[in-house]
């Protein structure tokens, strides 16, 4: 079973001003997706923290998958794909490309998102922008590209395509 | 109202030896936007030129938005996104990513621009091809994120999607 | 006539226990767009050998063209974009991108591939996936924009849009 941990990153969400939806959302759909989420939690938007987090969800927890929400637009706060890109070894530049491109059709304001998706160790880190509607669309553009993806990270030795 | 730069960078319009189309065209757009074209120019296609016209925009002028156009090709002189990324601190991939799928669907000859767009400061830079068409089909595709992605990197504190 | 080298970047392939279905692929698909195959070999997944050929065919041979398929994905082996970037000179991120956002629309899992495109001095370098499906459905959305580009990478002075 895929484990998975989720990372909201809100500077409002870490001093309780907002509620949490969008870890929800991602919540629930990856547990739709027969994964089990063994981790969440809330920081504010410092690149330090981000990184601490991410670190040790993939190289202490050994979880196959981190989702973050939050922290990826182009506000003087916004350092999450910072973070991401300091602590993953390989980047996948189209799931990112992917979520950006299917926003994009239904508002141009998804282009802005700066989201990095890689990977580190066995872990697969994937970036999404803070608002649960542009989570859930985001998820679900690469939901099904996810289970195949740790699969390979983690050196299932299959042919693609077979 | 949105304060803007326009630089044309082509070795032949430095030389007088083309008239700057591409300019014009940005000129218009981005008026009839409602923003104000504060400053523009033509440069040769030298990466120290290019630098030094983009961080005055930047950081002496204090420019919302710079638009340059040309040398973002793979030809020997092009070297635009190398000077861009030089001087902007974060990218915004999305934007010259949408402008190429969009122009992908038009000609496959828009998969080759290597354009850059990202922030310096509270500047916004985005580079643009060098043809007249390109630039207004790259411009019309990312126009209207434009006003909020600047408002962003200048600090507006309110929720995206709110 | 433009001069291509083939690269199959395969650990099975290597060894001779897979066929080399998609370095066909790609011969006959090039040969149909009127360029010649100078050279082809098959690699196993290894950094320092992909850089050697790569680089062999580029300033050695002065190929105008070098494909390779293979190793690009996510598996611990898949070093090929590590390798490409590292020969490359400038990168041209629209190439990949197309054939990403073509291959998504037939199979989320196209959006795995880490595929890097550049230039090396004079030589055009296109990463494609392993499967012979992935290689042809890839080669063709950039078929049409190469001949352009290495005329433009190898100084050709018109303006694009002339």
């Amino acid at each position: 079973m895929i484990r998975v941990g989720v990372i909201t990153i809100s500077d409002r969400g870490y001093r309780g001003e907002r509620e949490d939806t969008s870890g929800e959302v991602i919540q629930e759909m990856v547990r739709r997706m027969g994964a089990e989420v063994e981790f969440s939690t809330v920081v504010p938007d410092e690149q330090e923290r981000i990184k601490e987090v991410l670190i040790q969800g993939a190289d202490k927890m050994g979880l196959d998958l981190i989702v973050t929400t939050g922290g990826t637009g182009v506000s003087p706060r916004d350092v999450t794909p910072e973070a991401t890109r300091e602590v993953i070894e390989r980047e996948i530049p189209g799931f990112a490309e992917a979520m950006r491109i299917m926003g994009v059709k239904k508002t141009p304001h998804a282009m802005i998102s700066r989201a990095v998706c890689g990977v580190r160790g066995r872990t697969l880190i994937v970036n999404l922008p803070g608002s649960p509607k542009a989570v859930q669309e985001g998820l679900e553009v690469i939901l099904t590209a996810i289970p195949h993806t740790i699969a390979k990270i983690q050196g299932d030795p299959r042919e693609c395509g077979e």
